[in-house]
């Protein structure tokens, strides 16, 4: 660990509660829907939408709005009510506004690694709300800068890390998604952080296990320090 | 201009062609609600819903489409049909996806200055759309990276030099843009280069002239390399 330069912490659900808010609108959605199809049944149409679209829209509230509305009419064959698209934009801004709620131990973390490495915010996500919620976490003044990328493969690291300009060996990504956060720093031998949420969203699941002399697993954010501080 | 170290490029309107598009989508939207005002009145109102919509927003094509919904529903008092939201939704999609066409002498600027000065895109606007952008103008290899900004106010250009590491003496703006790629970056000391173009949003305009040691007026993009080949 002694080359590691820059530290990379996922937002969502690594720093602080996002999927969670992201579920309770998905639910709200679901039952202003309930007199065309069942609950899980409209969830489902609407992950499929998501999916349909994130080539064209990306990651963040705004195209997760975009496609509520869209599944609506779908769902409904044109026969929505206006007043329901209404709500629907009215649950997306509420989304857009909710409060920031941090992850225990997550300002402790930070605190004791400030000043030891160049510590960054890596996300995916709407660029004006993840800048506006890192503003509200009150964190801001621990990281170097915020680096919104538009999707976490491996590619997106690669020019993260030119832009960075570091090796990858003196790269160390923590997060809440094996997908997002893991595989791909690994693959381009960097190190890896896995800090499992209760929740995750269905499109960032994977089933496996991962073995790998640059990948750890944590069950809470604060073990990180018995390798970090060394 | 000796100290001069990184040259940073507006994208929409400096690069290439952007706004053109905007303003043919919203023809075409104030003509879906032609039976509710006329053209000129539904262009005022989605620009009111556009400005009061940018906190919580941002710049960009998905915000655009969201403040066009809720321009049809409060115009026609929520009796619009189903069908005119699902056709806004595929104006925005294909606002999304239309071609990227350069503006003229900008790829022979940037192979002249290329090697000369680290360049940079700093660029407002949703960021998987601008990054597609960039990736489809073929322009990618000559830039360092783009820097895709939540806003392009003093504050914004601050974290921009501190992220980029160097003094607001050692950077240029170019752009089209007197509010957003001018006036901020003389504020900070930095330099900066007004490009117009024909076609420039209601909300980005400013009536004034001016004169400032670190500002340079250009009637096309082919005049910089007069002073930054010197």
């Amino acid at each position: 660990m002694n080359e590691l330069k820059v530290i990379a912490f996922d937002a969502d659900d690594t720093l602080w509660v996002n999927e969670p808010y992201f579920r309770e609108t998905e639910d709200r959605f679901c039952e202003l829907l309930e007199d065309y199809l069942p609950h899980h049944s409209v969830a489902r149409e609407l992950l499929q939408v998501e999916i349909r679209n994130i080539n064209l829209y990306g990651y963040g509230v705004k195209g997760f709005m975009l496609s509520m509305i869209e599944t609506a009419m779908e769902l409904s064959q044109k026969t929505i009510k206006v007043d329901v698209i209404e709500k629907i934009i009215a649950l997306g801004k509420e989304l857009l506004e909710k409060p920031i709620v941090l992850l225990d131990e997550v300002e402790d973390v930070l605190q004791t690694l400030h000043g030891k490495y160049k510590l960054v915010v890596a996300t995916k996500g709407d660029l004006l709300d993840q800048e506006r919620k890192l503003r509200k976490s009150g964190l801001e003044h621990y990281f170097h800068h915020i680096e919104i990328m538009s999707e976490k493969k491996e590619a997106d690291y690669q020019k993260l890390l030119k832009h960075l300009d570091i090796q990858p060996t003196e790269f160390m990504m923590l997060g809440n998604s094996l997908k997002s956060d893991v595989l791909p720093v690994l693959e381009l031998g960097g190190h890896a952080v896995h800090i499992p949420y209760h929740t995750t969203w269905a499109h960032e699941t994977i089933d496996s296990t991962i073995e790998h002399k640059h990948f750890k697993q944590v069950s809470s954010i604060k073990e990180v320090l018995s390798f970090l501080l060394k």
